[in-house]
């Protein structure tokens, strides 16, 4: 690469692109550790999209009209960081870079959205980035849609490396981006052939440009190091109708020692081989340091849209003063009060009507009273909407033509689906929920353990949640998903016992504003255990008494969702047999871990003998059948202990011994 | 469509592929569950594909040259039944069609491998049986190329549903495959435009075929109820030297009222509709009866191949004794007793050695001295190799000139490569192990899943398992991943602590024949704790005392991994203050679990108060504190309660307190 050649074609681009690259080896070499290479070979592509095409203004990160830029390719974060530093972004001073890959430093090893405002997403995991954007798009139409494109018309930037297109989810991204022409997402892949175990060609002969064209994007190919082509290729993707790649030619580490090898993937730190990249660069200042002028120009980028973010303001003012209100409100995320009110009213009514449905459909039930009065959901499925029943009459089916639809036909794609919540969710402004089989929760589950790190409130609408979907068989029956979701850090994991207990899980999930959901719903019908109404929001506590011992309690049966209705019956074989029974529903740990230790000694007393009951694996269960301080002596579970297996959900529950009758002798076992 | 111009055009073909169709609607309505649609859609294809081309014989469903052929439209299995039936394999005879999704039959809702002989792979999970082919096309190119085409030298056609193609680990199975010119590769794509939410095109326009040409496919279109075009496109895909896709346009449920609709997809038992799609079937036998000269065609399509077998039989003979021996023996499974030797070879010197290594080098050093001796071992890693250390000098590179090579380069395919691994188990002869970073588990979950139900021995070498890993931060460190993988059933998880238990960990997992293992191991140095050596396989107990207490045993400290040192360093602290302490190393639990009580309570006797460390949560850990009998009075942890963060691995085990005075400092809390 004949870097003279480039500086001297374009000075003044030339500089401000090395800026990035100085500051990317520095940071680099100071943490020891990193990615030097993809920001290098970036820079250019990076500097000419802030300077002449993205919306932003560095004073205001958190503009909700501001243009998206998402660096899926997470590991080049130095990229992300020099530019909020150059730009002038107040949480990104100089200190923030010295600091690169430290405790307590914004910037982590990976860009973390919870860490700054001007993180959009958190990338590292490949392909997630570029998965995300898709819901950012799909937020961006449907608010344009909603609140017109005065207030809402922004682009959705994405750079993706050859790792995040390797990444099944990639090919999720851009089947569900081409379906739904998404024009106003611009993905920039960094073709730089290089991975960490070597040419691209070693795992990977892909025609990338044919195979976004086969999934309908509008596809350039350009010299990614060359500014005028970089501007005209963005242009070019603005004006087209489908979402655009552009397949960026450049070189990992340009200008150091180690360009176009896989060794300029990772931490660049010899000393000699920095200084002579610096010094192909023109780059005379030391490290950390930006010479004034350079500095100056990127502040001035920095403030580029300062006076568009003052028309923005402007042009929102003319709103009504309700739809500016509702517009504030639904990106901060808060719930209206009317959400509570709709699900106590149902509530009232179905412990009268007392039906007796799956938790799916009581989903079903809670979905229909809260998606009128909460314009901010949007539903969805991975092709199992009838029996994931997400899709309510109201909501309209997102589609080309309809903008407006909150329903979305995700197709076969558990983890796009996801990865594509997440996006909504961090975009703002949408509350997102959509479902599959629980035991698909697998395909979902690198995007659903982001939803937990970056604490979005993404709503997993998980059905056919044990054996009791049936006849599939196994690889249709999660067993150890409860305790995979449950071992997440920040994932509430719902399991509602009957109708009441599923609207109550509802208005919970959907009230977080920093913690995902997922509710874990029957195939099979159930009770309605909760027939007395009562007002408060008795999930809320993790796990409460659903139905007291009559006279001594010798035994208290703890059981979550479908198997409640199965603890009641024990309690009744053990009632009529003079053992007072205590049942505990426990719809979600993570609430009932999260009470005073008081509450928790109230619900699960030390003394009687425990029996948990759950369709699924024991694990997690000792930390409730030990008690408070590991004190409970006699205790026991009934659940699965292996794989499920093909026959009619009331077979299998036999078989695998899940029955009242199992329950019952195991607390006269243990009394 | 005109069911009659079909049946007149090629009436003997067309009767074949009714007994299909008419057994698959008798069994769905037998069963009131199940997927009609698909069977009656794919019949034809199948039909020619088993009658022209498929080389089998029913009477020898483990005859290791056969072609394999791999339903990865699972929910189809009445179409994988049906011709099982049909051509006379012993285990499917009538009853298990009618027995179709009850308790016990080998004829489950979803095809599973280990339910019947002639089943080659579990399916259901969309796109786990297309990526599970490259497997068994990379093996069956390895073992040709290992015994020659004498003895191996067949095909591997897979059905692919719209599902399949949408799911995106189909990608990376279509661009790994692509990439390797695995040219024995045949898939059918079911082109039927119809998935359960309504038309393909509701959430997908991608174009396939020139997605797969973009991947380096050879790509036919042809209409999927043609027999002559069926045929002519098998031929010609056998004949590509690239990967073959052949798009078969088909109608869903053809001939039947729901025929082209999502209601086609599922179970159709209306019995007046059934009777009318037999009936233009020209089918007029009752339930489960297909006219003798039907049957009898069939079972000669099912013996078609029995004089190709004699040849292979003859061939096979032809090979020296030792040949024989070596193939039969990689066939099932069995590992030779060099293993062993080998390992304790190791084991001594590394005893003496005592090397300050990762488990990740420790694992490498294993593998130098084990893959010499097993030659059936293939590994590789996700783009990691250099980080998980997953080559050895000897294996060689798997490419399109070096069939011999035992190493993949996957690519950043973490979902494709463990699938593919699966591949390569059942098509046995290969004992495939191969890496990634721990945290991303989460993409390689779905098919890790299959590896336990399907009862393969996958290894999955899983390292930088920890916050140990570092700067890279939460994105990249696991804290919930031990939990996911206890929980899941018949899966071993390694943690060794050292270089030896390492090496016992390596030999016990390539010595399963029914069980995946997964080894979780460190990217940071740890000490070698065994310095005493033992002939003696101490990790294959589960658990086991690595240092007794001095004295008075007061606390027990049960830790994983790297933080058995951290115990010993504990150990040492409570020792000097006159506190006799046991250290309990636990390298895999599922192994001690399943050790006699009596074992158990000598490791983990009650009466001391117990610590657990692990550098992850604490979910699964209550069991072991809780002690057999739920007695355990006094017990703590000290571990992860949340995500972790980006810094060097020191500072974040200090800040996260999982350090030798943290734990001293509980157990004197508790004492």
């Amino acid at each position: 690469m004949d870097i003279d050649a480039l500086r001297s074609a374009h000075p003044e681009h030339w500089s401000k692109a090395a800026a990035i690259r100085a500051l990317t080896l520095d940071a680099v070499a100071a943490a020891n550790s990193g990615h030097s290479g993809m920001p290098m070979g970036m820079a250019d592509v990076a500097t000419v999209l802030f300077e002449k095409h993205l919306k932003f203004d560095a004073a205001q990160p958190s503009w909700p009209d501001r243009d998206r830029f998402i660096l899926s390719a997470g590991h080049g974060s130095m990229l992300l960081y020099s530019l909020l530093h150059l730009t002038g972004y107040e949480q990104f001073p100089i200190e923030e870079l010295r600091n690169f890959r430290q405790w307590g430093a914004r910037t982590a090893g990976h860009p973390e959205n919870f860490l700054a405002e001007a993180i959009e997403t958190t990338t590292g995991p490949l392909g997630q980035g570029l998965a995300n954007s898709v819901g950012f798009a799909m937020a961006e139409e449907m608010l344009r849609a909603q609140f017109s494109k005065k207030v809402v018309d922004h682009h959705t930037y994405v750079i993706a490396g050859d790792g995040c297109l390797m990444e099944g989810v990639s090919q999720e991204a851009i089947a569900l981006a081409g379906r739904h022409e998404l024009s106003k997402l611009i993905v920039f892949w960094d073709n730089n052939n290089i991975t960490i175990d070597g040419k691209v060609e070693l795992s990977d002969r892909t025609d990338q440009p044919m195979r976004f064209k086969s999934a309908g994007w509008h596809v350039q190919e350009i010299d990614g190091h060359d500014p005028e082509a970089i501007d005209a290729a963005i242009t070019a993707a603005k004006q087209s109708n489908k979402p655009s790649m552009i397949a960026c030619k450049t070189h990992i580490a340009l200008g150091h020692a180690a360009q176009d090898t896989s060794k300029g993937h990772g931490a660049l730190t010899n000393a000699d081989q920095m200084a002579a990249a610096k010094a192909a660069y023109g780059w005379t200042t030391g490290p950390f340091e930006v010479p004034a002028d350079i500095k100056a120009a990127w502040e001035t980028i920095g403030r580029r849209g300062a006076s568009e973010y003052t028309e923005w303001q402007e042009r929102f003012a003319g709103l009504s003063e309700r739809r500016q209100g509702e517009f504030n409100r639904r990106l901060s995320g808060e719930v209206p009060n009317k959400l509570a009110a709709v699900v106590r009213a149902l509530k009232k009514q179905l412990s009268e009507s007392q039906p007796n449905v799956a938790t799916r459909k009581a989903s079903e039930m809670a979905l229909e009273v809260i998606n009128p009065v909460l314009e901010e959901t949007v539903g969805g499925s991975a092709d199992l909407t009838g029996s994931n029943n997400t899709l309510t009459p109201d909501l309209g089916v997102f589609d080309i033509d309809n903008r407006k639809g909150r329903f979305v036909h995700w197709g076969i794609r558990e983890h796009g689906m996801a990865s594509a919540m997440n996006g909504m969710a961090l975009h703002g402004g949408i509350k997102p929920y959509s479902g599959t089989f629980m035991c698909f929760t697998d395909y979902a589950r690198p995007a659903m353990r982001l939803s937990a790190l970056m604490r979005t409130s993404t709503i997993y609408v998980m059905t056919h949640d044990s054996i009791g979907l049936g006849e599939d068989g196994p690889t249709h029956q999660p067993v150890e998903h409860l305790a995979m979701l449950r071992a997440t850090p920040n994932m509430l994991v719902f399991r509602p016992a009957d109708v009441i207990e599923t609207a109550e899980a509802w208005e919970l999930a959907l009230s977080q504003t920093g913690t995902p959901s997922t509710l874990s719903l029957t195939r099979q019908n159930v009770p309605t255990l909760r027939t007395e109404h009562k007002n408060k929001n008795l999930t809320a506590q993790g796990a409460y008494v659903m139905a007291e011992a009559t006279g001594k309690r010798q035994a208290i049966l703890m059981a979550t969702g479908s198997e409640v209705a199965i603890a009641m019956d024990a309690r009744a074989l053990l009632e009529a047999e003079g053992i007072g029974t205590r049942v505990v529903s426990m719809p979600c740990w993570e609430l009932f871990e999260a009470q005073d230790e008081a509450i928790r000694k109230r619900v699960l007393p030390a003394g009687p003998v425990r029996v948990a009951v759950e369709a699924g694996v024991r694990m997690g269960w000792d930390k409730w059948l030990m008690g408070e301080r590991g004190r409970e002596a006699k205790a026991d579970f009934v659940g699965m202990d292996g794989f499920g297996a093909s026959a009619p959900a009331e077979t299998l529950y036999e078989k695998f011994g899940i029955t009242a009758e199992a329950i019952a002798a195991k607390v006269k076992a243990l009394l």
